[in-house]
């Protein structure tokens, strides 16, 4: 389910949406081609170039136990070193689940992009999403970074965002011009991901996010975080996060605006946030088959975490995502999922809306107008507002219906 | 579907499976009517009578904090008297979120059964079953208890597990013959089931159980609940309990054999076992929507508690149901979601099996037999075995396939 563009208003006057994805900021180049991973000619190799170096690279990887080869890779690389220039990523191989072969693939994956485009090993970071358990093909690899040599330019954003893509039904960017006191500058971003969604970052269809700025960035990386934890650790498609998950951010300082007031601090953390929140709307609202966004506000927890928990659990609900695509407001399921969870829990108290609607008065059915019920049903964005009325930890989330399609895309996507 | 009655074999001679189901043991009495909750004339309302007192009675119920008033309403009677002869069964209304109303409507519902029957209320348990959030329309089971009055018999077990059926495909009956030393006793069971489960007992369509015998039983409830927790407890069609989950034993002692030597006891424990496993796998095995019962076995853990944690993780995962669905030995999404866990894991030590076939060896894809594989994939009922080979921590889950046939009930299933 591609969202309508009209969906993504501006959250400050000073944070503008602008055309593009990753090469949107000054400095940066990127581009995609097909280098045969994914066959039929489908782009599968896509590449970020930074001009100059950066002054700042950040990433956040997958929590997962079972982390893929290129994770663990970057995981070294940006240890040593933060000034990043490259990002080099296919589709069609997860290089997850490779063992010591996988390792070595993943170095070698680098170091051919170090020795086609000439930078040291230590400014590359690798990405790999598709199948897990299968062994890249190098040749294929480095066959495509000498076409991508020729192919890489500053408008190259879109072609890189649809490389990417796996089960995506469509690529996945957006752009800002932020005005700061001291200046302006741009950020840019692309995702990819439509299954396996429910990162943990610190977190299959893998999750992948590259965002690009020509800012110059405070030492500080909270701001990311912040962003990060307030978006893609918020969404779920199907419970469980990948192997591959991360997200990337290089600053190269292009624009020649430092952020250094209060003020503009803040700013920042707004426009990162927004970046993030609209990429991780994206990536849910094109969920594997999925054809609703639902967000779920959980209020009144004992504790944010409680509420969390509670948000969590509804959002991955089968039972609660086959209603929505039913478009069904079976508020006893959402009761039932939210009374098994480990939390503390008085069903004489809860209330739900669905939209403006109030649905369930202290735990029992409310009088409620039926017609506006049904049309908030219809809607493509619902919002769920679960008020557990003990005290206030609050938390939101979130997620997507379960349908005939996600069934038909995971049954037959063959391994 | 339906499991093929062949796949019951025996676990010991001593343990005889026999026809029928509660009726099966002496001086059961059942029957099932149409009282109009669920209209089109089909069975709603089930009853089992001991025609004595019995000398024991246990139950085990739904953990969810939002449980039903029937659970909430059994629970107290259970606390004062044991000597349970009656349970009276309503299918099509779950009286479930139903505030003071429903927990006044629950004590009615019992009170009519006391009054038509002449048996004082403390022997008399109640079970409900349905949509949540509906009140009960008492007057329909008032006339429904008069008709059962001339339709219990000892042959109507049968037609009480058909009118406790909600959205199940099929009844779920079981009986045995077990020799112990001390002369023979008869044990039946009941189940339905199909949709909201994965019970946590001490735990939508719920999952009722009622296990009859006419055997006297020992004092001590422990084997009890461990065959329940050695089966009901172990698992899952959609991740979450019901508010009304609930499982029920009632015995009467009228074979005359009282377990008492160890032997015996011994056998007891796997007889009971053997019906709650049995009656278990039924209700995987009429999952909504499924097409097959899959054993995960995980060994190997730190403990048996993470064992626990891994199996159920597996056998609750979309992306695993969905590709079991395709036949797909999609071993990359059991990686992914067991790295997910909140558990000690080593991606380089893990092994997995599907049947006979090692398909994973630390972390890597084995060589493995095609052939084989592609056989055991198209099976209805396929063990898979997870091997973490960290320490001796193990458990089992049995779960099932997640198809179109699952969203077509529950986005259709309109509240």
């Amino acid at each position: 389910m591609k969202p309508s563009m009209s969906s993504y208003s501006k959250k400050q006057k000073n944070i503008k949406i602008i055309s593009g994805g990753v090469t949107a900021p000054k400095g940066f180049l990127a581009g995609g081609v097909a280098c045969g991973l994914k066959g039929k000619g489908k782009l599968d190799l896509a590449l970020i170039l930074s001009e100059s170096d950066s002054n700042k690279a950040f990433a956040a990887f997958t929590n997962s136990k079972a982390a893929a080869a290129p994770v663990l890779y970057d995981k070294d690389i940006l240890n040593k070193n933060k000034n990043i220039r490259m990002i080099l990523v296919n589709s069609g191989c997860a290089n997850a689940c490779t063992g010591d072969q996988g390792k070595n693939d993943a170095k070698t994956m680098a170091g051919l992009a170090s020795e086609v485009y000439d930078i040291p090993l230590d400014q590359i970071v690798i990405a790999s999403t598709g199948i897990i358990g299968n062994y890249l093909d190098l040749k294929k690899i480095e066959n495509g970074l000498k076409s991508l040599l020729d192919t890489i330019n500053q408008e190259g954003g879109g072609e890189a965002a649809q490389a990417i893509m796996t089960t995506d039904s469509f690529n996945k960017e957006i752009a800002v011009e932020v005005k700061f006191s001291s200046g302006s500058g741009m950020i840019g971003g692309m995702a990819k991901g439509a299954g396996m969604i429910a990162p943990k970052l610190v977190p299959q269809a893998t999750m992948l996010v590259f965002i690009t700025t020509d800012l110059e960035l405070p030492e500080d990386t909270k701001i990311f975080n912040l962003a990060v934890d307030n978006s893609f650790n918020k969404i779920t498609v199907d419970g469980y996060s990948s192997t591959n998950d991360s997200v990337f951010l290089i600053a190269n300082s292009k624009s020649g605006t430092k952020i250094s007031s209060n003020s503009d601090f803040a700013l920042l953390r707004d426009a990162f946030e927004f970046i993030c929140q609209e990429l991780a709307k994206m990536i849910v609202m094109d969920g594997e088959g999925a054809t609703k966004l639902i967000h779920y506000f959980v209020k009144g927890a004992i504790n944010e975490k409680e509420a969390e928990i509670v948000a969590r659990n509804v959002a991955n609900s089968i039972l609660v995502k086959t209603a929505f695509f039913g478009e069904d407001p079976n508020w006893g399921r959402i009761v039932a999922v939210a009374g098994d969870c480990d939390v503390i829990f008085n069903q004489k108290k809860i209330d739900i809306w669905y939209g403006p609607v109030k649905m369930v008065e202290n735990g029992c059915q409310a009088e409620h107008d039926k017609n506006m019920l049904r049309e908030v049903m219809s809607e493509r964005e619902i919002d769920v507002t679960i008020d557990l009325n003990l005290k206030d930890g609050k938390a939101d989330f979130y997620g997507c219906d379960l349908t005939y399609d996600y069934i038909k895309l995971n049954a037959e996507y063959k391994t």
